[in-house]
């Protein structure tokens, strides 16, 4: 079947599951956007800039499964650049496309705008493929290939992948298969699978306690269902890493709360530290998800689960699908294996009413227990680094309610876009937005394309007057850390001529009480800023700040008096 | 003299001439902001995002002759990237300074925040590598040597260069010498520029007709004052190229207007192409720059200087300095030397009085006539990528006034940030922005900065409804062109609670004429949201548009009906 190439790469996407795509015109992606948007199944959605378009990517890709974003050749690429290395470190699934200068202009080496002028064409890719997987080219003569396999790339490793598609190319024809693109999962060697399966289950039924370790893999690929049966029917309790929160359900009692090291709860942390067996799945200890390496486990004890592999205590058995080697082991349970038992140890200490409200200065701990209460099963909740991500991590989500953050890569304003982006793949459901005033700042543009899209999120813009993470760990009173104050309330009426927003300003219980109650007579954007003071923050980044500055700046480094 | 590191980084910056720093702040770079703000000569002005950061930096570069800015590792530079290039692109000098993760993280490998979590710290160095002259990893053993040379590097080239400071050496002692940096020159070998210089008098002197054709590289490496004297003293009139707008006088008798190679006027192009003898001064013949390579020039009658080495026709003769050479050519003229007469061909047609406002709708015309007549001696113009910047180059202007724009990376949104820069830079001369709607939101929380540091610049919107520059060439009507319709006017107003801004909304020719009438009473920054018709635009921009076309897309690639 004869297709155009940039036809064929929409034909692809769309049969990957996307179905809305992100991005910024510019001249070189022009006549792939055509495309795009002649395609009967995808809608293109263009952001104010693109770091803000590989955001709401990863968003989307968070709760639709794979997204994509196109941008223009040097200067959108390398203004989505941070927005895809976040996606490479947090395993998110996204088709970066870029629309590059004509074919014949880069095999000539001709001087074009959006590059050095220097006739390199190279410099642009050198630098996506540090991020991404697998990148490529595209050209008449290979298109046909390199497009599958970089999706099949993408999807194997859940993690970014950069296509280049020369302008003057888009249109030309080529031979395409009619058979759809199906984006499989590796299958693991049988022997390796079985091997591991048996050793795996005879160690979990001598064990006489074992617990569960997740860490983020375990929903990027796809079977958080899969280890909550396994945990239910073998009993086993679990706790989670950071970046896994929420991922798991929290209110099952075999949930054992977030493990932070020697920052974790003296139950979690016994759970995990003394079990007999731990089964760990894609962990990444790192500096925020381990207390700074406080993490104790002992790898003899340890059967630590990924993606496409698996190590037995030391002993390593490559080829074996995460996928598999859970369902195996959840299919070998008998009723006369071990079912222990064990106390909660979450250490979250569950909130079923809300505090009476007050008119006295909200803080942050206030705010929280009030948050855990106003949470609803099948919520989609977001939140900023800071005290947003803080705030969220110590509190219980209720369950079926879904997490977004950015905690391994970190980037500031990720969570407005990527908001954008999760609730163009999920509109039914409700989205719930925390983020703070020095975030909110760096991409606070994009919430005029969730306004032009006419979502309704609710949006808590926690204004502390600046980067409060930043001061409780240095300059607490020094000016790089100031913001400067904007009318935040007023800022969706004016990014938006159609009225699609209401805004309100909460300092007290009450005044937030208020706005929280009548919730359900509301059709539009609610944007809720929320005053706190300056220094307030939750317990845990409050400590966790000053270990910090001494990891960061070692002993000659500066401190706050 | 015993000083911390970041101390001596902070001097040596000073020493180059930094006096404002841009920058986010993040917990890698907290210390080295510290030491910045407690050097008396330097100020740390925080942005909005790093992008924009970068574009503040090279803003400020143009105008101060080098900037700097300070990120974060990971998130922070990869977001500045982007402006980075800009800068490699443009020849602009800024110094990009990282806060890193401690040096006993990185070297143990660690699996920090703001990585990919993998123990791997060289992938963003590869990245920033691509787009700098000199790089380092500032460490207590080299910091004394690789800081200067990193410096130098970054004057020698006018380009950027990227410094990593780990965390945890910023407050460390090295020995420090206590002469101050001087950024140097590159000085010709003797011999060469004698030989060159003879060559080229002799040249000139024998010539019947000379042209001197300049690029962007005379205003960077500072001999516009030196190639304007000799083109007077010569009596040789002088034709730039696009990217070098208003760097040489555009009032002297000698201008003859802006080569574009087959779209030049043709008094221009004939006074270019038919010289007999030509000198060109750091030409790069770019796709925008040359109406898509159609410039004819004879090698064989040209004179090529570059910042360090020039060619004679087809004779390379390396080592000699522009500056020098210049100077050279300069003394050399004695009252027998060629002087030849010349036509203004410059094709501008200067226009003294403005025309008669009118309660007619703007147009593109009428607005860059009105302009034209706005400008005044020693005014800062700045115009973004779109009908702003080709409104601006088919406009004289007066003299002593200074254009920034970034014709060759062309990032949109680029404007607004420089903006703050160059007005930062030069505070007390009078800052003119020109930026289409589109651009404007891709970058526009910047204008928050601009308010917090009371900057009082006059700020043109030019609202046409979308990506005109894009429906130009493709997708009139199509849905990707759009942007969501902001009530721009308001946003200076919501972005700073002090209310150091008016703001005008203006549609017709009277409405204009009467905002600028009455500027001089106005303390304020001055916000004027111009309303043009959607598919408006300077004539040159349309028939470019569809040459632009043609050669992006090919003859199979699309076109609008």
């Amino acid at each position: 079947m004869k297709m155009q190439i940039g036809a064929f790469l929409a034909r692809r996407l769309a049969e990957s599951g996307v179905r809305h795509i992100f991005g910024v015109p510019g001249d070189f992606n022009l006549p792939l956007l055509e495309q795009i948007e002649a395609h009967p199944l995808l809608e293109f959605t263009g952001n104010c800039n693109e770091l803000n378009a590989a955001y709401a990517a990863d968003g989307y890709a968070r709760t639709a499964g794979i997204s994509a974003l196109v941008t223009t050749y040097g200067v959108g690429d390398l203004s989505a650049i941070n927005g895809i290395a976040g996606a490479y470190a947090e395993n998110v699934p996204v088709v970066h496309i870029t629309g590059a200068p004509p074919l014949h202009a880069m095999n000539s080496r001709a001087l074009l705008h959006h590059t050095l002028a220097d006739g390199a064409y190279g410099n642009v890719n050198r630098c996506m493929a540090e991020f991404t997987v697998a990148q490529a080219r595209i050209t008449p003569a290979n298109a046909l290939f390199e497009i599958d396999r970089v999706l099949n790339e993408c999807w194997l490793e859940r993690r970014p992948v950069h296509l280049q598609i020369p302008s003057d190319v888009t249109h030309l024809l080529i031979d395409t298969p009619k058979k759809a693109l199906v984006l499989s999962e590796f299958c693991s060697d049988p022997e390796q699978l079985e091997y591991a399966r048996k050793k795996i289950v005879d160690l979990l039924r001598s064990a006489t306690s074992t617990t569960l370790l997740i860490d983020a893999e375990v929903g990027r690929f796809g079977v958080a269902d899969l280890v909550f049966r396994l945990a239910e029917k073998w009993g086993i309790p679990y706790a989670v890493l950071g970046p896994a929160k929420a991922i798991l359900p929290e209110t099952s009692s075999l949930f054992s709360g977030i493990y932070v090291g020697a920052a974790s709860s003296p139950g979690t942390r016994a759970l995990v530290e003394e079990a007999d067996c731990l089964v760990g799945i894609g962990l990444r200890f790192t500096d925020t998800s381990s207390g700074l390496f406080s993490q104790h486990i002992d790898i003899e004890r340890l059967i630590h689960l990924r993606r496409h592999d698996l190590d037995i205590g030391r002993e390593p058995v490559p080829g074996v699908a995460l996928r598999e080697i859970l369902r195996g082991i959840l299919d070998a349970f008998t009723p006369g294996g071990q079912r222990q038992s064990h106390a909660n140890a979450s250490g979250v200490v569950p909130v079923d009413n809300h505090p009476d409200a007050t008119d006295e200065h909200l803080t942050q701990t206030a705010l929280w227990a009030r948050v855990q209460c106003f949470l609803k099963p099948g919520d989609i909740v977001i939140g900023e680094a800071g005290t947003s991500h803080s705030g969220l991590s110590e509190i219980r989500f209720p369950s079926g309610a879904d997490y977004i953050a950015q905690p391994i890569w970190g980037s500031i304003g990720y969570s407005l876009p990527a908001l954008l982006g999760s609730m163009l793949a999920a509109p039914s459901r409700r989205h719930v937005l925390f983020i703070g005033d020095g975030s909110f700042q760096l991409t606070a543009q994009e919430l005029s394309t969730i306004l032009r899209c006419d979502l309704r999120p609710i949006i808590f813009l926690i204004n502390n007057d600046g980067y409060t993470i930043e001061r409780l760990i240095l300059g607490k009173n020094s000016r790089y850390n100031d913001v400067n104050a904007w009318r935040y309330s007023e800022l969706p009426y004016v990014l938006d001529q159609y009225n699609r927003s209401i805004s309100h300003v909460v300092s007290t219980c009450l005044e937030l009480e208020d706005v929280l109650q009548h919730l359900s007579c509301i059709d539009k954007l609610l944007f809720i800023e929320v005053r706190l003071a300056r220094m307030d923050a939750p317990e845990a980044l409050k400590s966790f700040s000053a270990n910090f500055a001494e990891f960061d700046y070692g002993r000659r480094g500066p401190r706050d008096e």
